[in-house]
């Protein structure tokens, strides 16, 4: 099966949003072995964006289309794609009802011109989009089959994920079934090095190497007749990535090592505060991303400055003085005096020099994370120099999480990092 | 002048590598006012590359190609491309010593396959790539110019503000220049009902609309010979634009509503600082983000308990009593004791129910947010519910900066969102 992909949107003809959906559909189809020879952009032009569609018609078994869905006058892509295959526009009267609530929900005034998200073509399949308010839709004609998806990555994503990837396996004879390995604290390239022999070796299932903000995941994909079989082939592979990898790999499938951590404290029962200087409110921010925070999240204190160090959680000033507020030592009294005034079971505390300027004393990135236990408190050092300011809180961030999931687990806490 | 951006690399077809260089060309021409009508990906197949060029040629002024340079036998790009154009390929022995420099200093063995980068259409203009092996190319060809680049972005980047600008630098007559009104209150949609007859009825400068997460804005783009001329073009846009959408026009060009907030608030050198529950920390990481924070942002606590509220703020366990957390009541009380506590010149404060699960009180997604000054307690409370715990976070986030920048421009302050 050929398939094309047809991005359509005047600001990625101006260069101003990168092509990340183009690229999400596509390893998409890859998964399904859907081979993809062409990928088109296009600005929000219908007569150019006919002359695509009607050539990809001719050469491919398989249109996705992203963006053009939404309310504005300039996204036409609907029209004009359902008008190359013949096809009318009629009113959704189920997506219309769902638009309306959507807006009566965000308090806003439903403008007409919104109503043209939910003008579909006749007789097509309805991608619900439960990520914003233009839906997708599918439909199959003169032997092609069409999929629209809407532009904005945090809707494709989703749409690609929980509507196109089942409507493509509701058509494959046989199934593919993935699982991630998760991995914090190595890099892309030493854990694709590490694995790399395996992954060349293996054709099903196949290793494949994947980088997210801060880590990165092998993913274990497998072709069976049945669901049953494919886990078969996979578990043992799952086991062998963890062998390999060790401490590093701390999961299968979890979002990231901010829930997977959060949700291992929320087992575990234990309570937690935070003290942050460079992240600045940041690892509080995220461990209430993961619901259920509530339970052992009790709060923290943002002590950005040497004075609210000690006004807040009363770091000695000697302290401060001596070995200056990034240090081993400071780490270690923040996290320590945060457990002992919050009351919490454990505390997290992070200080560091995120840049631009730095203090004269410290290269730029570099950071201090403390996790202060009834045992004892560990910490780890970081130098991230070079990375600017939001990626070395993020990072830093990250390792605290680390920090939490390894001591619950009983694995090594503490790490330096070399400059 | 009509461009065409052809990007070439199987890796780009597979979604293994998202297409960056497409988005940097087309950035570089559309600052020389090219128009990019397509933007197509092949794969390293020199049929199908063949067929793309020769209609690049017919329909296009300017054709420019990435990747596909290398030393690797799927490196076709030259061969296939001079050969549309009846051109030869030849050895450029500048580029040859050139090349065998190189290895000689990397100390690598340069086998004969690497020539093949050096192999360039005759008579064409030679693009030195100091920054990688390959070199570039452009030649003019049957009334199109064509520039081929390295795929490698950490190569085109550089090639392409080094080598292609001075070229079209040489070639243009008329530039592009665009200025975004940022916009915080209203969405997209209401947006641009409110600009339609604008426009539609605008040719030069033109009125765009575009949606960033949790705000909008309007690009005025303007064509003209000299920069002071588009410059003219585009000023009195701006004001009525100002004028049509009021106070939700917050700034010209700016990041977003939190970066351009506390750059006003760092102007004014106000010192403030937060008292967050449910957004646990983001206000201040937000704030943080911004260089130079540091100035005016001193810390804050979050306080995602009833006790913490007591504890760390001295809330009135009786406020909480009767009103509950999630009050107009408590936020006010966060704010000002903040304030106190902490003895900034501002303070802010947001407690609200993320969910997904609601106290038995409130519909998830009320949020209040409250800013303390002297002169005087502002609140807002925001109606956010379904839309999910970090979207909701974030609404809450910007409301936040919004007040601080209302505020420091003397506008009002509250808000009350209707259910």
């Amino acid at each position: 099966m050929n398939a094309e992909i047809i991005s359509v949107g005047t600001e990625l003809l101006l260069g101003e949003t990168i092509n990340t959906d183009a690229a999400d559909v596509a390893r998409l189809l890859s998964e399904f072995g859907i081979n993809v020879f062409w990928q088109t952009v296009v600005g929000d032009n219908p007569g150019r964006l006919e002359q695509i569609v009607r050539r990809a018609k001719e050469r491919s078994d398989m249109i996705i289309t992203t963006g053009g869905l939404g309310p504005t006058c300039d996204d036409l892509t609907k029209e004009t794609v359902a008008a190359a295959f013949g096809k009318k526009l009629v009113l959704n009267k189920k997506e219309e009802a769902r638009l309306r609530g959507l807006y009566k929900e965000r308090n806003t005034y439903m403008t007409d011109n919104h109503l043209q998200q939910v003008m579909l073509p006749e007789g097509c399949t309805v991608l619900v989009n439960d990520w914003g308010t233009a839906p997708g839709c599918a439909f199959e004609a003169d032997g092609c089959l069409v999929i629209m998806l809407p532009g904005p990555p945090l809707e494709c994503g989703p749409m690609l994920e929980h509507r196109v990837r089942p409507l493509l396996e509701a058509r494959s004879d046989s199934l593919i079934l993935s699982h991630n390995v998760r991995i914090f604290g190595i890099g892309e390239g030493t854990m694709e090095y590490q694995l790399r022999d395996l992954m060349n070796e293996m054709t099903n299932p196949t290793l494949a190497p994947y980088a997210k903000e801060g880590e990165c995941l092998v993913r274990i994909t497998a072709k069976a007749g049945t669901k049953a079989e494919a886990e078969a082939m996979i578990a043992p592979w799952i086991q062998r990535v963890r062998d390999e990898l060790g401490v590093f790999a701390y999961g299968v499938d979890s979002d990231n090592i901010q829930s997977y951590a959060m949700n291992r404290l929320i087992e575990s029962g234990k309570t937690i505060s935070v003290a942050e200087s460079c992240t600045g409110g940041l690892v509080g921010d995220l461990m209430t991303n993961t619901p259920g925070a509530s339970g052992v999240f009790l709060g923290g204190v943002i002590v950005y400055t040497d004075e609210m160090k000690m006004k807040l959680l009363g770091v000695d000033a000697e302290c401060l003085r001596e070995h200056g507020a990034v240090s081993h030592e400071t780490a270690v009294q923040m996290a320590e005096k945060c457990r002992a005034r919050l009351g919490t079971d454990l505390a997290l505390s992070v200080t560091g020099l995120a840049g631009p300027g730095d203090d004269g004393v410290h290269t730029v990135g570099t950071v201090f994370v403390a996790l202060a236990a009834p045992e004892g408190t560990y910490v780890r050092r970081l130098y991230k120099d070079k990375w600017g300011r939001e990626r070395i809180k993020h990072a830093a961030a990250n390792h605290a999480f680390d920090m939490i999931r390894r001591y619950l687990e009983g694995l090594p806490v503490e790490y330096i990092e070399d400059k």
